[in-house]
């Protein structure tokens, strides 16, 4: 077993908390003694034990002269509900940290290390960070700008389009794509629609999988359209409604079923709802809803990565609706470009993924 | 080596004569003795001896008793250039012949194994079939319908889009898909296209690759409008033109210039236009139009397999064009669905390839 192969158990470990840990990353650690490992646990959810801190207890005194392995560089800040890790780890007599990624947080970027260092511990970095950034690549930006990561996930046919002239889209992808649909919902903080979406499919974007933890869901509502018993308003999960509309009456009624408001003045752009959202600790944003939101979110700069199903189908049409809505870009030098795309299959359709490269 | 191991081998072999033995199907032929290779080799062009024939030959007495592997039933027909394959396999001494696949050709389509049988010889049948099946797959459909095999080719954004509203669409795939495109057309017999693409890009739609075979050029140009000095009427390869025009003086000009036309009535439908390619012995073909020629061929039923590129580009708008156009199709149910697919990497970019399911 070599240091790569135990980060990447490591990283295994820190996954099987996704989505529960917001606003904090997802970690694992494992701890090694002559090519054993004694303890192994992973960061459950904000509030709990830090993942280092878990092995640490497990493996008691055995830990000396052990090394840890770590996704992410320990934690040496005290604002916040747990005690900084470097001072466990120091404390333990762990003779080497093999860390994957620096913790961007610019309370630890680097200090982490310098303090395991100057104790005397040996600290090995960089090891799998390539797999050890995209883990946590929402807690990432959020830690860094404060704003979250946002995904845009499509659900079209091969000839990219999402709904018939009519609006009908049930369903263009398969079984396996809608799972993971909901997996992908239960791993981000909040989920993004507008009432188009709202209107023609009263969804409920909630997380039904198992172990699914329900999303925010935000619904952009520019004129306050939405029906009172629109599935979206139910009690699964809170929900936020973003509109520019200020008719009291309207917006008491929504208030006193338990919905947020955002108001916005004159114009929406989704830069400020990020950032609104950012401020309530929304770390990881999935935008699912039309053509014209697509459009918008890329228009205003605010999605991070893609993800399209595409379901083996044609619809053809120019009156049918696009992936992506509203007027194309100017040139095809200045189309959005993709990077770092991945492609699988999902059931019958096909799901590629990639980075809004800016 | 097993059987299925031969096989695998003999339909490389078969392949090396991609896109040159048409209307002919391509076919492989491996002997093996006692465990060892003794003859290999492929039908190369029309006109030119078979498979079988070629590695009889090169085994010549050492044939006896040995295993003939072949990826398409022997022929056992007389009505073309070259002598029936069965009649030098019983002659040879082979003890057992192994093969890939059937000949759907009406004139074998099993004829050739019962022959082979009723002269001693133990034949084995559907060793890889499916590939072999697949390897043909132009020849199979034009020797039972006397139609071409008709792929749909697209390149288009993650979005589905294939040229910008002001029709840009240089480039919308990298090197390697269009590197690609060439070797498909290589493999073709004709390449259809449309009107409206000859005026936007003036494609020359030859197959610019090592060792490549420009395919017969195909303009449905309804009105007659295709510009004389437009490249697709160069002497690279023969271009045909199909219209419902029948203005005398244009004709001649286009005739006088070595440019075959095929003159339609009233409206044009796709399948009459197959029919006419087979006619001409055109086994097949590939669509590489635009948003329309691609709905109509959708449309018109004629198309078998779909060849989409995807460039991880997004092009967005309702303005630009999509991968398919017209109409959509009434209803989700109705939508054209795909089977079969494959997934691949292209360069940066994704080709996605499936059949179409009637």
């Amino acid at each position: 077993m070599t240091d790569t192969d135990y980060m990447r158990r490591t990283l295994r470990l820190a996954k099987r908390a996704a989505g529960r840990t917001s606003p904090n990353p997802m970690v694992g650690a494992v701890i090694v003694k002559t090519g054993r490992i004694i303890a192994e646990d992973f960061h459950r959810a904000p509030g709990t034990p830090h993942a280092e801190a878990l092995v640490l207890a497990e493996a008691g005194p055995r830990a000396r002269g052990a090394v840890l392995y770590v996704n992410l560089e320990p934690c040496c800040h005290t604002n916040k509900r747990t005690p900084p890790c470097t001072k466990a780890i120091i404390a333990s007599g762990v003779k080497k940290v093999v860390i994957a990624t620096e913790d961007l947080n610019p309370q630890v970027s680097g200090r982490g290390v310098t303090e395991l260092r100057n104790a005397g511990i040996e600290v090995v970095t960089g090891v799998l960070e390539a797999d050890a950034r995209r883990l946590n690549e929402a807690y990432f930006k959020f830690i860094t700008r404060g704003i979250p990561f946002v995904t845009l996930k499509v659900a079209m046919t091969l000839d990219g389009k999402i709904a018939m002239p009519s609006g009908e889209s049930k369903w263009i992808t398969g079984e396996r794509a809608r799972m993971l649909v909901h997996r992908m919902r239960s791993s981000v903080d909040a989920v993004v629609t507008a009432i188009g979406t709202v209107l023609a499919d009263d969804p409920e974007l909630t997380a039904r999988v198992r172990g699914g933890r329900n999303p925010m869901r935000v619904v952009i509502d520019p004129r306050l359209e939405i029906p009172s018993e629109a599935r979206i308003l139910n009690a699964a999960s809170e929900t936020v409604i973003v509109t520019g509309v200020r008719r009291a009456k309207r917006l008491d009624e929504l208030s006193g079923k338990g919905v947020k408001l955002l108001l916005y003045d004159k114009t929406l752009n989704l830069q400020w709802l990020m950032e609104r959202l950012g401020r309530m600790d929304v770390t990881s944003v999935m935008i699912e809803g039309g053509s014209s939101l697509a459009y918008h979110a890329l228009e205003d700069g605010v999605v991070d990565k893609v993800a399209f199903f595409i379901a083996p189908k044609i619809i053809g049409g120019r009156d049918s609706y696009p992936a992506v809505g509203g007027r194309a870009c100017a040139s095809l030098a200045e189309a959005y470009r993709l990077r770092d795309i991945r492609v699988r299959r999902a059931g019958g359709d096909i799901l590629v993924e990639g980075y809004v490269d800016r």
